[in-house]
């Protein structure tokens, strides 16, 4: 009688397995570059909560959610897929895909998990629950079997994915509601070395921006047979080209209202995009070479951080104004930004400095740091509930 | 040896008191409304997963979610304002707050929840850990000391909110980063019985609808020195004006890119506004009186349900051609929709069928079927990531 009240209890115990009841959508990951770990935060009391090891080669490293906010998926530049539980801070379960990994996406439904890839060229898409393969498109191009890298994957209403073929030139959109027979349509000649792209946050619009060409490829998703179209073309003409100290991200490229803030390459601008006609409506002058540009969530400010030499400064532009209203210098090597989801505050990382600095939007003034090791990229669950990220 | 064993274990147990550790990004609740109770649902299952009583008079009753997305509190026709906890499925708290309540909003950063009351007319502000009262703001208006009913409240980013009186003619703001001392400025003469209001998803324009005037009344909340502006002034003139069945809801206004939806009152159409000039920009006609006007959160489709006698229809109206695209009957007295929130499904309660309806929004099939009790309100925690749920 009374083992078999133990047994039951302890049987119970196992199943709660100590990890506290909490919800997910407060919670967030930062991830520490250095030693292939990552901690996990909670928004709410501004804190850690658990530290997570073994992810292997986390430089350039990114994150999509789960649907229910409760699991992250990881992409590693060693081509590791990581499923981390951030209610139990631990892995779920691990594998690796490729062996030069860039980045990923999940389905609109939640079910799929893509990664692109360097090498081999192409993405791969995986079932969200096991991490099994589920299909596989090689980024073949040219008439010699070659294979692309792949840039700028993200997720589109319609349950598809789109991409960019840096090597090709190419953009190509995939519909998965048969995930065995992804329905692959390509886009060719859409210019030079597309190095990353994005979507609005409607799903609209997929962004590429060139790198071997003055200007950025735009596809209208609702519009697809109109092709792919050149935006902004030659709009760095006339400058004096600087060396480029580290590739924009254009996943945080901003639409605040109807303009979209979009980093320039090589030079110390910000550009703005008119996104009814896709042409230039202006260039605001900024402290270096932006290298994410990231509206607060309500569409007021703009905050941009910087490449090297001048890592350790985020300016904020009034969107009404189109100016700097405050500069920051909130540590060495800022190398990322996130908004609460709804804008109060704004998570900065400075990988140099070992912290997170937790920053107030309406004042500026710092509400908590938080020791990490060598920080980069910070994600909030809130993710899960957005297009395009 | 063994009873500290067993103490160990029952302090063990009842830490985690049997309820599953899951993520709370994919949870929602559905009211039933008959029964004073509600359903907690899973939008990745398609299923209830408990349900909870003893919650009072819903009859028009409507939520918000916690930041972290475990707690739903729920405001009560009776002036019961109740805090639910998604993970255990039980009341955390319930307090009469008022006698005659008719929503409420929770404050930007989640630690104040406010209640809109008809009686006594006002607004109320509360702590969302305890429930306690920490402002209480009389609608107070006139020179004899009546106080006016509260529609339309919402929350809007800098830690306010912003609400509309009935009786008054009014719109009021108030600025709570120091909750014992809200700061209130009132717009007066906005127009005749303002009966619910909605803010922007970006939470820069608050609109009220206005049921004693023909027009609407708009406050810029990045220039409210410039006061309050009239709209669509006479949008009904020269229509022949049908008795209105039941009041249409704002609160799920569609922006869908510069394009407002809106129902028009006591008419068979929906409205549609420009947002950068604020003038009326085409009307599409509709199978009733629209009640609810909600975009999918891509805004490529705006769905409708409406009043008796039409409300066993939803149509859809497409955004780039502004036509009906799809009629569907899923149920009789259909009450609410909401979408999941990437919008690959919509939820339909049907109050008279007892059910409630997932149906695809790609290919209008029927995903799921979920009994319940009378059901109107549905509400998906990932409302506590956007401006203005």
């Amino acid at each position: 009688m009374r083992l078999g009240l133990l047994a039951w209890m302890t049987a119970g115990l196992l199943a709660c397995s100590n990890a506290p009841l909490r919800g997910t959508g407060d919670l967030g990951v930062v991830i520490q570059r250095a030693s292939g770990s990552l901690q996990i935060i909670d928004s709410t009391q501004m804190k850690a909560i658990a530290t997570v090891q073994g992810l292997g080669d986390l430089s350039h490293a990114s994150l999509v959610y789960s649907r229910d906010g409760r699991y992250a998926y990881v992409f590693g530049r060693d081509g590791g897929l990581t499923k981390v539980d951030l209610l139990r801070g631990a892995i779920v379960q691990r594998v690796l895909q490729a062996g030069n990994s860039i980045g990923g996406a999940i389905s609109q439904d939640g079910k799929l998990v893509a990664a692109q890839n360097y090498s081999p060229g192409g993405v791969r898409i995986f079932n969200a629950e096991t991490l099994e393969l589920v299909a596989d498109i090689p980024a073949a191009y040219g008439e010699h079997g070659q294979f692309s890298k792949v840039v700028g994957l993200a997720d589109a209403p319609g349950q598809r994915f789109v991409w960019s073929l840096f090597d090709a030139g190419e953009i190509w959109t995939a519909e998965l509601s048969d995930p065995q027979h992804p329905r692959v349509e390509k886009f060719k000649n859409i210019g030079k070395q597309p190095y990353d792209g994005l979507i609005t946050p409607d799903g609209r619009y997929y962004l590429a921006g060139l790198f071997g060409e003055d200007g950025m490829a735009l596809l209208d998703l609702w519009r697809p047979e109109q092709g792919v179209r050149r935006i902004l073309d030659g709009y760095g003409q006339g400058r004096e080209k600087l060396p480029v100290y580290k590739m924009p991200h254009l996943r945080g490229w901003a639409v605040a209202g109807r303009y979209a803030y979009v980093p320039a390459i090589g030079a110390h601008e910000v550009l703005i995009i008119d996104t009814e006609t896709w042409r230039e409506a202006g260039r605001i002058a900024v402290a270096g070479q932006p290298v994410f540009v990231i509206a607060r969530p309500d569409g007021r400010q703009v905050w941009v951080n910087f490449a090297f030499p001048d890592n350790a400064k985020v300016e904020v532009i009034d969107v009404e104004t189109r100016r700097i209203v405050q500069q920051l210098e909130p540590g060495k090597a800022v190398l990322h930004m996130e908004f609460t989801p709804r804008g109060e505050a704004v998570w900065i990382s400075a990988r140099d400095d070992n912290r997170v600095l937790v920053v107030d939007t309406a004042n500026f003034s710092q509400r908590a740091v938080l020791p990490a090791a060598a920080p980069s990229g910070i994600f909030f669950t809130s993710r899960a509930t957005r297009i395009g990220f």
